[in-house]
């Protein structure tokens, strides 16, 4: 069975994370799909598609699994009508979907797709809105995060980038 | 070192096999990116990128290889001007981009990056448009590939798909 | 003489209802456009162009009228200095435009377009955020609609849809 | 039973004026696509999707038939993937499909439709591209369209702007 | 040394003439950018790059310089990571950015250009919303554009068209 | 009076040159678009926006005028019924259009526009197609260009990219 899992991932944390170890325990592959992939450099999508790829796949290499796992970015198409038939022609035919996004369970809902709800542990703190909030405002957002993605934040000048953006570093 | 490797993969075949198998002598991570992702079901290009991606990815599980490997649909930006920069914001960062196209090498070239030319061996029939030909000629084409990938056209309903389009069944 | 009014018809009420036929008594032929054609499932757009088609169809049907009416989906041109030229090439000439929409208004007025503006009875039920609002709350709102378009948001599934994409069902 | 036809009448003739005299002996409402919707100006679309709904439009008039009819432009999505989805959400739900083109049968038989194949008579004339070149090369072009529709060409000054496109008129 | 400076100039205003005659004593030519040049008749962009080009163009005349100065229309690309691309491409090469905006500054910075800040001096009063502001409002705004300005906005009729877009009037 | 002349410029040549002279004999001022700006890197279209914008404004260095010319960039816009206000958007009025091209003729003219045709001289040698394909071929092209525009493709790199990207260079 191949399960497909979507996000903006921005950035991917200890929530998606949690997840993904739980989805990986059901499924024979998994894809992961990134949304809004052509995003990047705003408050709300700082990082491009390929920091994003980098996080979650050494993220996942942390997680000891040999499952087939596919990174797929995908670009918004901006007509909900049209969304599910996007996803499904950008990536490997998947069986099930797991989202708690109320548009993306209706979209595949209405496509005749299995959906499966995916919970979330501590979902206030384990989100990118408070996670760019931290950032932006040098508390710690470093425990909310796997430490390779915080490595890799760092290491692609993320924190710089989203104070030069808010324009929070004048 | 990541390398950088584009093709069509329309569809993907023992020529791109070949020289996959020598960029990864080389590098130590790759990034395989799927162009022209958007396009599906004409004669250019038959099979949708989450096909190509399945071809893809099962023939490289023939190669024995730890090497990480990134395999990214890449939709087309329709600006030359643009295009390197569209490559590098949906990819993790490369070092060396390989490939014998002319408007790749040139606008990489111009773009400050290292290139490098790669040899297709018997480029004559290790092409795409010879595959789709035999295809809709009912000529041999199953030796042109590897056999997973013969296996995954069979599975998602190639031929008929391609004959459809080119009117040919008729 | 050829009439044009145009709407987003989120979904269609009473108060374009009435608006028409008040039209209808003073034009030969009527077109109406729906506008942002491709929007569909969101919480602004819910439904998409066919099933507004359906909607308005239907109600006119109710209208005892001979008169030649054209129903016709419009998408988002993005461009407000193209919108016109939009309209114009997407349907049949008109002679007049009846709006109460400002920025309608004064495109079509720059134009060179004789504009009506059309006199909407209680404006403040009738109008489809109101609408919107009171099925997302279970209150009252199929007064505010014709019986037809009341029975068509059931049939596709609308009630459902709207609260699934506002997440107001969790 | 609703059913759906699409073309792209450049100009509607003869041909397609059969097809969906036919048709209309089957289904008791039907869609009419127009296809490449955006399209004018051009030697293989001269005209507007408005004039082609008004040719359209008064060459039923002359059908005696109650049957409901809904004629509805269609811009082009460029993406074969995405196509069959955008129709469904531009026009009211449909129960077969009506075609001879080998791309459209293919599209909506994958996504699960119901195919009827249509059978023009006289197919090398009753085509677009012969009456276009009879227009052009000022030859006998009246009798493969219905009287309203060449009125309309002349109304619409259709000749001419061929004419002015193709450069022919120099 | 060729300077490049940016601004949507909704309308083109003192504060803008000002930082204008300052870079025009460091550099030899200079570029100057309308961004959002397809963005019109709307409250935010109410003026048509066409009519910009014009306001931009008479005050500097009022400058008595005889550098070379290119203005250039430049659309919206819709993403960040390929916005310098785009710039460099669509004007000639220029070697210092101007501008105080964080997200230009930092798009710039990261594709490797020299960023110098600009000054704006008043810059609660100089600026686009204060003045559109002003003019729904019927306060003082002529103050704050240079002559030639005024009298163009009055002669493309932009005094209505803003209220009438606003729905102020009536 | 402002006229308005529109061409690709790919590149700029003597017969530009020639018809912009006389031209300027008649107009008060004159607004030079360069069409599809946002092409580069290809056959038909090897110079970028900001390269042509610099060829023209250099060439007209030459032309001893004081009347004010403006050089704005027009990007495609893919739909001919839109073409008209896009360009009238992007550009100051203009009380008449200069050109030989047939589409272009007939479209200014249905919107209203007064139309002169451009005499070429030597036309079959003064277009870009011949420049092209005498530069791929190493045949004497620069008497076809003014001089300081033979000096700008060198500048830019011009002759290798167009050998580049034909790929006639291996």
């Amino acid at each position: 069975m191949r399960g497909f899992f979507i996000g903006r991932f921005q950035p991917y944390h200890t929530g998606h994370h949690e997840v993904l170890e739980e989805i990986l325990k059901e499924v024979d592959e998994l894809i992961i799909g990134i949304g809004s992939a052509q995003e990047s450099h705003s408050i709300e999508n700082p990082f491009t598609a390929g920091e994003r790829i980098l996080m979650i796949s050494r993220a996942l290499d942390e997680i000891n699994t040999d499952k087939k796992i596919y990174i797929i970015p995908l670009e918004d198409i901006y007509r909900n009508s049209l969304w599910v038939s996007h996803v499904r022609s950008m990536v490997p035919p998947f069986d099930v979907v797991y989202s708690n996004n109320p548009l993306v369970t209706r979209l595949f809902g209405e496509g005749g797709f299995a959906v499966r709800r995916t919970e979330l542990r501590n979902r206030r703190v384990y989100q990118g809105t408070e996670i760019r909030r931290r950032i932006l405002e040098e508390k710690d957002w470093e425990e909310l995060v796997p430490e390779v993605v915080m490595k890799t934040i760092i290491e692609v000048g993320g924190i710089q980038r989203l104070k030069d953006i808010s324009g929070s570093d004048v």
